[in-house]
């Protein structure tokens, strides 16, 4: 069996193994694993070293950027934070084991609904080392058994995060081969084509990076495209609200998915809002990119003309594209017309339009009255964050532990067969709805 | 554009209305179906026939079986059946617009996750055209845009009832184009690459049809691939249990993915429990297929050889393989292995050893001291069934209307700004889970 294969299948069995180690277990491993990759800083250091001098040969002969070089560097610091990191997935509440739904069908056939792992995860990213241990930790958590793939870049750091990772749970009972490293290229290929054993895959990297899995693995991605988000600034919006509101979704951190791209303004509100804002964004240095009507209004202010091309781009900088618009409606099919799905917020004191708003722009978090950067798994409360998912199907917007979850039904009887419940005699369920938990009612 | 483009286009433009129809409509608009099915009962009765007699010469032709041509047979009663059903999926409760999840992250901001539908369904399915109907009806009342692809043996039924559904919808206020007809097999290639504007597929037919699908579309398949079920009579059986759940799980209907297709037996129990269960099956005219041992303890009865391939092939049929283990964990490892992770039960009276069985066993649905013939939407109490899926992501066992929707976040604000949490003077977020309703909170 090649090589990739053997690790799914080990992979495979360890899932099953794991679907069962108590929460206490899987927490006292995560512990442990902080513990340890404070302990063991300067070998870490020293593998990143290594990793970080072959990068800037690479940076000098122009084929890594400096930005990327310094993604990959680790120091005491970040190294620190880590170990933070995988405490707080440590302290997060249990997705395993919730019960979801029980409903009686009869007497003594209770049907309960209960959370449980996936089973294996596929991750693959780039560069940045400290996505193994986010990556592992999420998996360890939620009871997943995890293939990795890091960037070549980051090879020997990945090597030694993965070690530290593995001997320290396998010591805690966590079942061997839970976690797998594969590292040459072409093993990626082997990885996407592996349907039958692994049932999730998590890429972390690039827009063209997560469409290249997306395109050529039959398996079931998790991750986000791109977030071409709108705040859309009602003819009704209280302007100080407008102008807090579009300033945060642009300036406060333009380079993340969930900062705004393009702000569409009702036409009465236009030659009020837009020299406030204006005015705001030159002083913090945003270029703006106007419709016609905007380049008029804000004819004082250097405002270059958006192109087709503008609604449709994910600047991730401090740019922006502006647009009139003379209705809600024109608006909100703007937004479905030319977004991605992930973000957009109305600001409106007008409770009907903010429902219309809200009810019929088709993105996975949509806003009324405040700042399109508030879609994040941390402020949604989720806790870590697995990403932001743009799909609509198992998991949508920010996703916690529990898009890394499925659940499982247990049909308890006492002998019950189906015949009862068939042709002209047949027996009525009674399916009503009971409040029971599942770890109660195993531990009567 | 080609004419499957512009039908997805039609499909997906109407999808955005159809999220915000209220129920009301929906039902009404199902209710009238149901009426005009019924009125057009004779138009339906005459297209089929020509479907029929299509099908007869090709079956004396030799490429149809009779089964074939039966179950694309309609009569009065199969057409009064299928009224009845619409008006069965009209009367479920709302799947959408529930609140899932509401969070207070501080004073004024609330975040609702709120159910919602997915979008535009792709339905791909085979001969019998009650299928039609039925798949219509679940999409309608769970919000979603359908286009739908029968079998083209069935071609003049579907298309009768497409447009007597298609026009008595839109008349009661569905948007246009949120049902679309495609006939030529060729479409059907089309409609799989529209991964961005199709967003889940629900194939029906045949177990190498719905592989097709899935290994031919990057759209997500809600699915099941097949049913690979198993009884296991522990050693603390009750043995009337265990013949009953044996029998039922095997006779009482035979040709569906939940029923049983190998006993896995603890050979502590065998010799007592085996020659019950024979006399049974034999009397039922169950072919019993066996393992060594089971044939050394059933010499007075006719038992085949099981061979390796028994061990994994879903008979649909009258036959049952039979195994003997030694142990639990033999017969876990088993179902680990052989099985389909459909559904899977145990016969025990130990509560240990069920709850073992109960947690390691990874099929959607595993059960306690009843017959795997339970695992069904309708018996599960979601109403009408979508489907049983093995897949592990989405919606996992049986599947009811909740598998058509997905979520979406509101966020509600007033003026608030990411700022005012981040950096040195971050104020904390609240966090804090309220029981609130959507549906109250839109009408305050």
């Amino acid at each position: 069996m090649k090589d990739v294969g053997r690790k799914a299948l080990e992979a495979e069995k360890a899932a099953l193994k794991l679907a069962n180690v108590s929460e206490e277990v899987r927490n006292e491993a995560l512990q442990r694993v902080a513990v340890e990759i404070e302990k063991n800083c300067d070998k870490i250091l020293e593998a990143n070293e290594e990793d970080v001098d072959e990068a800037e040969k690479l940076l000098q002969e122009g084929e890594y950027s400096q930005a990327f070089v310094d993604r990959l560097k680790l120091d005491e610091g970040k190294i620190g934070k880590i170990a933070e990191m995988i405490r707080s997935v440590s302290g997060q509440e249990d997705p395993l084991g919730k019960t979801l739904d029980v409903t009686e069908l009869d007497e003594n056939l209770e049907l309960y609904k209960v959370s449980v792992p996936i089973g294996v995860l596929g991750s693959i990213f780039e560069s940045r080392p400290d996505v193994l241990p986010q990556v592992s930790s999420l998996s360890l958590k939620s009871g997943n058994s995890v293939i990795l793939k890091g960037g070549s870049e980051a090879e020997r750091s990945n090597s030694v995060l993965f070690e530290i990772i593995k001997e320290t749970t396998e010591e805690v009972g966590i079942p061997e081969g839970w976690i797998q490293l594969i590292e040459a290229r072409r093993e990626v290929e082997e990885l996407l084509e592996m349907d039958d054993k692994v049932d999730l895959l998590i890429p972390r990297g690039s827009k063209s990076f997560i469409r290249f899995i997306q395109e050529n693995s039959r398996i079931p991605v998790l991750g986000h495209a791109e977030g071409v988000c709108h705040i859309y600034i009602d003819k009704e919006a209280d302007l100080e609200k407008a102008v807090h509101v579009s300033y945060d979704g642009k300036v406060q951190y333009p380079a993340v998915c969930n900062a705004v791209e393009t702000l569409l303004v009702h036409s009465e509100k236009a030659p009020e809002f837009l020299p406030r804002i204006a005015e705001k964004y030159e002083e913090a240095g945003v270029e703006m990119r106007g419709c016609e009507k905007t380049r008029d209004i804000l004819e004082k202010w250097k405002v270059g003309k958006a192109t087709e091309e503008d609604w449709k781009t994910e600047y991730l900088d401090l740019i922006i594209s502006i647009k009139i618009v003379d209705k809600l409606e024109e608006a909100i099919d703007h937004i479905n017309n030319y977004g991605s799905k992930h973000t957009d917020s109305i600001v409106s004191e007008n409770k009907n339009r903010l429902l219309t708003f809200l009810e019929s722009v088709d993105s996975s978090s949509v806003i009324a009255n405040a700042s399109t950067r508030f879609s994040d798994g941390y402020r949604y409360g989720l806790g870590a964050e697995v990403g932001i998912s743009t799909e609509k199907i198992h998991a949508r917007g920010p996703v916690g532990l529990e898009g890394l979850t499925t659940y499982k039904y247990y049909l308890i009887g006492n002998g019950h067969t189906v015949d009862t419940y068939s042709g002209t005699k047949a027996e009525p369920f009674t399916h009503k709805k009971i409040k029971k938990d599942w770890n109660k009612k195993k531990s009567l």
